[in-house]
């Protein structure tokens, strides 16, 4: 009788289904944890750098002022703070972006403002030109609308901006937008340069489409001068944001924390009510108490942090870089990145970097991310991602060492 | 140049966007924060409730504790904590619902829930099940999904199995779910009872779809027993979670805070697995650092918090119900609710609540949520929900006086 009861999912799901899969970021993020292991995978922030007794301080101070605690644990408005808004587009502002808090919607990390653009713009089929490699969380954020990929090449290119639209036409598809990293790029570690930033807007010109820009590790800029946003060379062109074609993701989770969830979207305010919209459907409201502890910490100590985290990673950096120097076999290169968190490391073409992960655990104790997972169509198996971020200085030579003895 | 230059934004959208719209709560909840407002309109706990001084300890034992608080600051896994997730799991237990951590997924408030189960479930043109009125916040989570509705009739009606199955095949559509809010239901306070929900369960075989059981006030009794959850019934039936078809949506918002936004989804495991990579690429985790301190207040004070805040709005519900007895006209029938926070009120048919809303504001400073935005297909313009759980004691019967003077 129970059997015959039982339901038969399988035909209940939606069809947006077939095309989430688990990420092997994620199963790597739990070999991660294993204090044995030394984990290149996960870009993830040192918590050496965590304010603890600032964000301790911070949390008390609120939750000791009546008016304050009231509004702390109470819903809120979906579109975020106003003091913490205000305190972003001031922040934009200084980086070249002239917009108000109408222009600001607080998200859950920069990952949800990706899952709500994508929401926003991809019908199932349409194409999204994305560098190979890019973001896998933002392949992953955008996969429930099911959307085409085409790859995004700027330099060292002869792709016509017609290109992208009869390749999409020849699909059945239409060019929607394209999304970027352009400052340490994870996966990479790459920097567009401003000429490759300005033939994207030509490019996104001619396709008539937006632009995201996604720049987590703006601020993390250990070398060299800041190359000035897209969003901002957009805005030098055309006069206003409200004329804008680039949508900016921001992030806290790599200057202060990411346990608070706190990143944002600039953009247009006619975008940002649409997003508002998504926001309001899928949570309602970020938790409003983390948000003001966000803005007291930027507040009081953002220049400190952001020094901080320069001097701490670039140290990291350095001393990865100095180990794949010393260890990697000849026929291996590597990305050397300005700043952020990532290096990208190419092997001799018959290395197969997910073949070899689980012996890199098992036998090495050393993790990193195969590079077939950035990538959105086809890609190369020999590949992968180091992330200097999280492991201890002093284990960061031997692990890479240590990985150099396989290949 | 500039005008040429800038993108015609309208056909960028996806077409899911036509079914997304502001909420009529939203910009209710806006004039509800003015202080000469008596409002009725958001179903918004009464901050009075909020244990401050308790929330502010659990925050500061945390980051006092430099290994909890490198946890509560760090990025964590999709699923959510896992002693939170070991709580609600013997919370869910002494329910009657017999489970583990690994059918509980921490979601942002049980919207985030809603808003995953919408998209595992809905394409577009599916068919769900809802009762006529339903939670608005619902019928938005599952809108970017492009989802029909049929109203779901369990009482007093002649619909029979095949008629859903008919209706929604004449429309092109297959039933995918039915979603209801089994106790003190957002909008009407009315509780299924347990012939109900066993209908429930027979139309589903039937029909062969899961149900969604939503249900933040459960905790909220003031008066009688119990019902037994739909999914307990469900597990009664069929001897285990895992053959289970209900989903069952809870939160800790109306008990302790709204503002950490702590949610969660109950379900057979291979669900949870699903929703939980829908997580992932949402918005990666809920705030760790919230549910550290939520499963702090879940330990040390549940009952005593879920006891105050009966007693609390026992009384708030008493006067309110007491106040309508004495001021509405003849003619006004009301729902008699015995937990939760709202009250569903009937006018004589000439009423139109959506077009007296304004007046009730600017006139008698009294906010409500005209019923029309409760239902998903043609709704009758007499009706409006009333919450008594913000205003202060003392205000509600003044403003149901006010508020009669309109009919």
């Amino acid at each position: 009788m129970c059997v015959q009861r039982k339901l038969n999912w399988d035909p209940c799901f939606a069809n947006r289904m077939a095309g989430m899969q688990a990420s092997e970021i994620r199963e790597l993020l739990k070999v991660a944890e294993r204090p044995d292991v030394i984990s290149f995978a996960g870009g993830i922030p040192d918590p050496a750098l965590f304010a603890q007794s600032h964000i301790r301080q911070a949390y008390d101070k609120i939750l000791s002022d009546p008016v304050l605690a009231r509004k702390a644990l109470q819903y809120s408005v979906s579109e975020g703070d106003a003091g913490l808004r205000a305190w972003i587009a001031t922040h934009m502002a200084s980086k070249g972006v002239d917009c108000t808090p109408d222009n600001i919607l607080i998200t859950n990390g920069s990952q949800q403002a990706l899952e709500f653009i994508g929401k926003l713009f991809i019908s199932p089929g349409d194409t999204a030109l994305v560098n190979a490699p890019t973001y896998l969380g933002a392949l992953q954020a955008f996969a429930p609308n099911q959307p085409m990929y085409d790859d995004l090449q700027l330099e060292n290119t002869n792709r016509t901006i017609s290109s992208y639209h009869s390749t999409a036409k020849a699909l059945g598809s239409h060019v929607r937008f394209s999304y970027v990293v352009p400052d340490f790029a994870n996966p990479t570690g790459e920097t567009m340069s401003k000429e490759a930033r300005i033939k994207l807007l030509d490019l996104a010109r001619g396709l008539n489409i937006p632009i995201v820009e996604d720049s987590p590790y703006y601020a993390l800029r250990f070398d060299g001068a800041p190359v000035r946003s897209i969003q901002a060379l957009d805005i030098d062109q055309c006069g206003t944001i409200e004329h804008a074609r680039v949508m900016y993701c921001g992030s806290f989770s790599k200057i202060f924390t990411p346990g608070l969830r706190v990143g944002w979207v600039c953009a247009r305010k006619d975008i940002i009510t649409r997003l508002c919209l998504i926001k309001q459907a899928s949570d309602l409201n970020s938790p409003a108490i983390n948000q003001l502890v966000m803005l007291h910490l930027a507040q009081t100590t953002y220049d400190t942090q952001v020094n901080n985290a320069i001097a701490h990673y670039r140290k990291k950096r350095d001393v990865m870089l100095e180990a794949l120097e010393k260890y990697m076999p000849k026929g291996a290169v590597w990305s050397r990145p300005k700043g952020g968190m990532f290096i990208w490391l190419t092997l001799p073409k018959d290395i197969d970097t997910t073949a070899i992960l689980p012996k890199a655990i098992a036998q090495c104790g050393v993790a990193y991310v195969p590079g077939d997972a950035f990538f959105a169509n086809k890609s190369a198996k020999n590949m992968l991602r180091l992330s200097y971020s999280l492991p201890a200085l002093e284990k960061i030579a031997p692990g890479i060492a240590k990985l150099a003895t396989l290949f």
